[in-house]
């Protein structure tokens, strides 16, 4: 089956999945055309996710299409951008029916859960890689960055932090415990934070999502904001399972594993206290935004030391 | 040398190649931002090149980068676009630094002259793949269509065709003769047609690129707008170095490969009659559209027939 085929059979219905007024041609010309609303610009992100690195050789399709994408649009919620839709480069060994109709399904579920309409696409031959690029909407200037948080402002995370990292080291488990499986199942099927990111817009200081580490993706933030932090690890919200593991690897897959696409953002104190309720459910402040430079964990040798004083945290150590 | 480090020392700088004030944040944020004009749509298209597929094993990294953008630019040119900016998902084997460097000196090269800013990307270890989306905008309504075509409408292209299907022959040729240079240039750099896609707004009735061969690039034109054609194979564009070549090979090339970036375009011939010399002397004239469905060549078997009797000229055959 030929290239156009394939995108006709499989691809094309995801595409018919979301109704995106904003999309004004879909895929099948040369380009996709989308109108951005007056007063609003566009925020956009791409994303790559090879086999053997993003995700496990054999990976379960419909599970990778909702990964993908659910990563992709985590970007748009770290923006606190409305999500309006995505393209899809996907780059494939061999055009085999059962993993295309699963993917084509984990897309669709995907599609419809974050509200992005399929806008165009490639498939190719060779190596496993999924890439995508989402579109999102947010109101001129309004978008949430990295570079602006202050000192004095709280750090605040979404939901839990960890549970994919312990998931990683789950994967090849055949008969996973209960709380095994809880963990598994935030790896498969992470739920960007689009609707909080949306309500911090004019709120929150400086977001970004975690995806690489929460001490990582923290630095960041901080870098482009050109402060400092102290964070205080006995603050950082943990899932019930991981408060079953022992000694400090809860906090080691909280501190330095990522794919669980919870948010990370700065919001000045008074903001945090007008936040509406259902927003302060969602987040838990784990520390203060401070003018100097460096990320210092409380209680790191008995006192504030650097990030760097936390090696026997390190994940890989 | 981590991700970051390697995005931001050779792909920062090419970034900063193309001042886009449409681009409101660029490359280090969660997405990148970009403002499209009131009474404008946003134009944008994803292509993917795998080595040993779309390009062959170690090719150049300097003609790699610039073939990339070349591909996906060509696509805004169809749709007659503004150039605005791309974004980059390359998947490296290794960080090695000649490459790297070769790649984003190919990329600025190519970014400078096409008018597209680097706006965000991604760096992932894996087989080499690189993914590109470009990013266009055009008046309201105004974007070239492959639907648009009406029977009466002559059908265009513009320059020659079929010089890099020759030069695909041609490269693993040690001492090239002065014809296969000229053709390996052709492969080597292609220029998509951005100034005369923007030109034919409001005048082509359809276009698409021509980037899988005449016949089926026209193919998909001539379905999208249920539509049929007769094209006279004589009046195909050849280069002088494809003239040369002996038998039927040069309409074999022009008719049935790519990568030559070239318009295929569609126009009412009261508006091929008004269209202003530059534009008339980058097209040629070489068929008809009709009412009747199906691609005929004139002059096949002695008469019209359609494309399936011509199978005597396809490539692979």
């Amino acid at each position: 089956m030929g290239e156009f085929e394939l995108i006709r059979k499989h691809f094309l219905p995801v595409a018919q999945t979301v109704p995106a007024a904003a999309l004004v041609l879909g895929p099948g010309d040369d380009c996709a055309i989308q109108r951005v609303p007056a007063q609003h610009e566009l925020v956009f992100s791409i994303d790559t996710m090879v086999e053997g690195v993003h995700f496990p050789n054999s990976y379960p399709a419909d599970r990778l299409a909702w990964r993908a994408l659910a990563a992709a649009a985590s970007d748009l919620a770290a923006m606190g951008a409305d999500p309006v839709c995505f393209t899809l480069a996907v780059t494939l060994p061999a055009a085999e029916e059962p993993w295309l109709s699963a993917f084509s399904r984990g897309l669709a579920a995907a599609s419809q859960a974050f509200g992005l309409a399929l806008a165009g696409g490639d498939t190719t031959r060779g190596p496993l890689t999924v890439t995508l690029q989402v579109h999102g909407v947010v109101p001129v200037g309004q978008a949430l960055r990295r570079d602006g948080a202050q000192a004095g402002d709280l750090i605040c995370v979404s939901g839990t932090l960890g549970d994919a990292g312990a998931a990683l080291d789950y994967l090849a488990t055949d008969e996973p415990t209960p709380d095994q499986s809880a963990v598994l199942a935030r790896y498969h099927r992470p739920r960007p934070r689009l609707a909080l990111g949306r309500s911090l817009i004019g709120r929150a200081s400086a977001a970004i999502d975690v995806s690489d580490g929460l001490l990582a993706d923290l630095q960041h933030l901080l870098d482009a904001s050109a402060v400092g932090a102290t964070v205080e690890p006995s603050k950082i919200p943990l899932s019930p399972a991981l408060r079953h593991l022992k000694g400090e690897q809860a906090l080691r897959y909280a501190l330095y594993t990522g794919d669980d696409y919870e948010l990370c953002v700065t919001l000045a104190p008074a903001n945090w206290q007008a936040l509406p309720d259902r927003e302060r459910e969602a987040l838990t402040v784990i520390g203060t935004v401070e003018s100097a430079r460096g990320l210092r964990l409380q209680g790191d040798t008995g006192a504030a030391g650097d990030t760097g004083g936390f090696d026997h945290f390190r994940r890989d150590s």
